[in-house]
């Protein structure tokens, strides 16, 4: 099973269209703005000024030959600012060091959305990005603005805390999509010299077996192998892969001759988990618990289950299967968030799933919805995209405000403003969205995967559909010479009605594979099948299979109660409190003293279409009681509570935080 | 009313004699060895190897005479310690820079021991350590081997952070507590030098216009204006309490004068709580809310409540009157500990007492004990002992082991070792006693209080006497002439009968006050008074007035029922939990999974003698329920619990963590 070429599918859903459409209209343009330091009152990026910087020093370069004097590498750090109230130097590297990527998470978003929505002008203005990008490559091929700038002696010699092969991954990336999209293949040649070079310095043959601190060159590299046919990307990112964790350390060992080079004593890390921060702490075929950074974490299992699929290594499928489980039964929130601690923004142990101090990155949601679809390329089941979907509806769609305009990094499932407020230990807690962030690497890449959304919702193998996500579009298939046209109608996400028609020039044999959402009640599912049809139910897809000739129509009824749903017992946060799904959506109260209120399980939740800074959604009504205060003392002798009928309005948790400052809270106590 | 002499109480109850055996024959030759930096595997005081040095450099200066160059102080950082693998430099000085009051604090637990247990031996340690002193202080009177050893020329010039005149508080209470115990007035010698020096730098016509970054001068000199009649030295207590967080701030101004000196251009500190962590942000009689670090406050408190008693003004008391109600009414765990946050070991904001994350510091405690007594000083009300109870045999008995060997310095309510050892927001949980601090304030601290009990305990004015905390002892009462001898014995704090014996050689009137508990229940209050004695019950206090003569017997029994206790609503991490106390004592489960327990509150508690490392003491076991694991899936439909009877084994929170490394949680789901 593959992703679905974007060109082939034309999203018509008025759910994820207006979404889609202020991605398009709002967020890219807005992002366009602030890559080049034009917001006023939100924190420069510096990552325009950077590729000019580096452009002017191969101009300089160029007109010098010999002459021209190379940067001395002088270890500025890991970020870097103009000194307050001075302007910044116009050939100097500002920002994270990751700052480059930026732009091409940014191109691959619009590269996406031209695909779907031509637009000459959004075009010109990436090409002259594409541009500037190419005169800011190294000539040997290398491309980070960071080393370019302070010094290419010390390239590759920081792999593990600089992001070097980051940036070889998103720059990989945003090439690949935007010559699927427009057949220009500028950017790709920009990528594949900087992936000869790395190959040619970390390859088999290179001077420096290393691999990505920062995993997502492997996941690039696969995909770059996909594009060009070119077997030695394949071969990096397997490479990559298998030296992770590796002893000795290859991590450890930079951290040596970090020592030896300022003429210290090494000392190994007293910490014996720092490389599990970046998942090099042992082997990957021996990783059987998710560990380490979060966004690190989904991104190098995506690639291993890819690559996995790619070679056949069925050593390193089996390896994601174990780290899925580790993940989606042990440390994963209800809305699809993952990283329980801000501490490294990391995994924390299993269960430990702390609701107000949650770290739950939007990146790391948009990275489990990468490793859920390339689960789904190792083995179909539902389960994949289940997940993908609880993450996508819920802690993806969080990340970004209903206008587009400001957003999440951190998607806490409780927030208590004067918490947010007094409490430093929930200083990366924000309860209302941002305009933008110093460490900007959610809102690009939220963009990069609702542009590129028709990838996920629909996969193809040479006779087979999936429609892992519900929504409506219009999808071609290709079947050898025939072609099969497959409109979707669906009420979704509020409703569970789903009307597919199929049209087919000519007979065809074909399956089209519906997924039974683990939310609907199965033996609640209607289904009305043209005649001669043939459906089976694996692994929680419904394959109707025959000959399809002219039109045909399937429908579907799934069925969306509102459903209570608790917690395993070992997540001690969530004890004694429900959370209430209803469809895709995990719902949340918004309001005040949310801890006084509790769930009436014996009374009722109902639905209705309400509307939240303008866009419909269903939200729901609830049955509550509310905790009366007995007394002022601080602890007095108990007696049975007293509580007052009520009811709570709830609202899909992607909603939560558009209507100004106040809590909100996903565990209702029951 | 004042603290009774302590030379006219002999505590003689099996419960406190036990610990206060064990401070004295294992604490504090314990801590004599870690302030000599002799116990192997613990971090190093250098606490005595500082005094030896500033001697040192005080037997030169004097040798030299004005050939002697005085060294200029170069800002050599909050704590110094000997690099790695080297060896100590014997005239530097080490640690933290308040490592002079180890010292002083162990010297004044030692003096209240010899009041109680005279033995020449270790009075003559004691004496040679103060000989040690008093030959490391400056010919000025000034006293804090930091500055001594690093540079007089700084002395006094960042009283925010350095702790010169914590030092001076620290070494006044060893002096009067020397002093009063044996007579001798070197230390007293000492103590008043280093005070006359401050005065006349800080004083009214000063040229230091201050106060203390760390308070407990304040209390200290309101001590040593006791010990001594001196009135500049209340007078200087006050004027610190005044001054403080009168604007322009101090410490601002301290801030201004350091980025002036290095050259930088000086910006107002950008979090406004900056100042409120020393309790400095506003002037001490318009603070209404309990802030900052706790030890500071409630040392502030004390003082102030100390200050406005002994100074007739008013405006001081109800300062404290409505800061007590803010920590008591607002921020205090149930066992008495403040300092809800580790971050600046503060108060955090009312009601957020987490109990995994809890700061709760031992000092902090003793604190409170502290500021419970001045209260008590400004209005006898028994609300002021119950509070000092909770805290004395909760809070700051948990700091230390059965053994009196190892300590806690933070005390939690809920303890999962998996979570210490992997949740690095829970660094500062200790899970296990500890042997020593780098920053041992806490077990110095937690002797001298044990050590001065009685003071605590008994209170007195001219014809009263009230007995505060019930224990075994012998007390001889001076009025005018006459004298009376009181001798109390009790069960408790396990059972709650109490005979007082009260004889008078002399007839004499006098007022005896036992408090009413806060954890009996009055109605089922039994008593006999001898003939002809009324009881009237003011405040909380019950006063048997009369003339006594001859031999006379109260009898007194509290019940001590079980209590479940439960906890304001708007303490968030409390709802739907129970607190289980009985008499003085909060009581929490040990054991695995302790979170999957509910107590039942149809079941019943039942107390039995058990002990704990060998120690005799009350435990309880209580009916409870336990959840059933239903799935191994993550999130799942909502159902009605299933549960199996079982009981929970409950011990006394002092004891708890005495066992090896286990589980530990006060308060209970219900």
């Amino acid at each position: 099973m593959k992703p679905i070429d974007i060109k082939r599918v034309k999203i018509t859903d008025a759910f994820w269209s207006r979404i889609r459409q202020s991605v398009r209209t709002q967020m890219l343009p807005y992002q366009w703005e602030a890559l080049n330091d034009n917001i006023e009152g939100a924190p420069k990026s510096y990552c325009i000024h950077n590729f000019r910087a580096a452009a002017r020093l191969n101009e300089k370069r160029r007109e010098l030959g010999d002459a021209f004097e190379e940067p001395v590498f002088s270890y500025p750090g890991f970020d870097i600012w103009p000194q307050e109230g001075q302007e910044p130097d116009s050939d100097k590297f500002y920002g994270f060091l990751f700052q480059d990527t930026d732009l091409y998470k940014w191109l691959e978003a619009v590269a996406y959305s031209l695909a779907d929505f031509p637009d000459a002008e959004l075009e010109a203005l990436a090409d002259s990005a594409i541009e500037l990008i190419k005169s800011a490559q190294h000539p040997s091929g290398y491309m980070d603005t960071y080393y370019i700038l302070y010094g290419m002696d010390a390239a590759l010699t920081n792999l593990q805390s600089n992001h070097e092969l980051y940036c070889l991954g998103h720059l990989i990336e945003a090439a690949c999509a935007y010559y699927d999209s427009t057949g220009k293949g500028v950017l790709l040649g920009v990528a594949r010299r900087y992936a000869d070079y790395i190959y040619e310095r970390m390859g088999p043959d290179g001077d420096v077996p290393g691999y990505p601190g920062h995993e997502i060159a492997e996941m690039a590299l696969a995909r770059l192998y996909g594009v060009t046919g070119e077997k030695k990307y394949l071969e990096l990112a397997k490479l990559f892969i298998d030296r992770r964790g590796q002893s000795p350390n290859y991590f450890d060992g930079e951290r040596r001759h970090e020592a030896e080079r300022l003429g210290k004593p090494y000392r190994p890390d007293k910490n014996p988990d720092h490389n599990a921060y970046s998942q090099s702490h042992i082997p990957v075929r021996e990783q059987t618990e998710a560990v380490g950074h979060a966004v690190r974490a989904v991104y190098l299992y995506s690639s291993m289950a890819s690559v996995g699929e790619l070679t056949g290594d069925s050593s390193l499928k089996d390896a994601c299967r174990r780290l899925w489980q580790s993940v989606t039964r042990e440390k994963m929130y209800v809305t699809g968030g993952i990283g329980g601690t801000c501490i490294g923004e990391a995994f924390s142990y299993p269960f430990d799933l702390p609701n107000d101090s949650a770290y739950a990155e939007t990146c790391a949601a948009v990275g489990l919805v990468f490793f859920a679809r390339s689960m789904l390329g190792v083995s179909p089941c539902g389960e994949y995209a289940d997940i993908m979907e609880r993450a996508l509806y819920n802690c993806v769609l969080s990340g970004m405000s209903q206008d587009g305009k400001s957003f999440l990094y951190v998607n806490p499932l409780e927030v208590v403003p004067q918490a947010c407020h007094k409490d430093e230990r929930l200083s990366h807690v924000k309860n209302v969205r941002q305009k933008w962030f110093g460490c900007a690497c959610c809102p690009p890449n939220l963009a990069r995967l609702i542009e590129s959304l028709a990838q996920y919702a629909v996969t193809e193998d040479e006779d087979t559909l999936w429609l892992n996500l519900f929504m409506g579009c219009e999808i071609t298939k290709q079947i050898g010479e025939a072609s099969l046209n497959v409109s979707v109608e669906t009420d979704m996400p509020w409703g569970g009605r789903l009307k597919i028609r199929i049209s087919a020039p000519n007979a065809v044999r074909a399956k089209l594979a519906v997924r039974i959402p683990e939310w609907t009640q199965p033996d609640k599912l209607e289904i009305s099948l043209p005649d001669g049809k043939a459906c089976e139910t694996v692994d929680g897809y419904m394959y109707i299979s025959g000959l399809w000739e002219g039109c045909s129509e399937v429908n579907l009824n799934f069925s969306m109660p509102t459903r209570i749903l608790t917690a395993n017992p070992k997540v001690r946060e969530c004890l004694g409190k429900a959370a209430v799904q209803r469809g895709p959506f995990i719902y949340c109260a918004e309001g005040s003293e949310l801890w006084l209120y509790r769930l009436n399980l014996r009374g009722k939740i109902t639905a209705r279409e309400n509307n939240i800074c303008g866009v419909p959604m269903v939200c729901l009504t609830a049955d509550a009681k509310k905790l009366s205060q007995k007394s002022w003392e601080l602890y007095y002798q108990y007696s049975e509570p007293e509580e007052k009928d009520c009811t709570l309005q709830l609202v899909p948790y992607f909603a939560w935080g558009n209507r100004g400052e106040q809590e909100m809270r996903v565990w209702l106590r029951v």
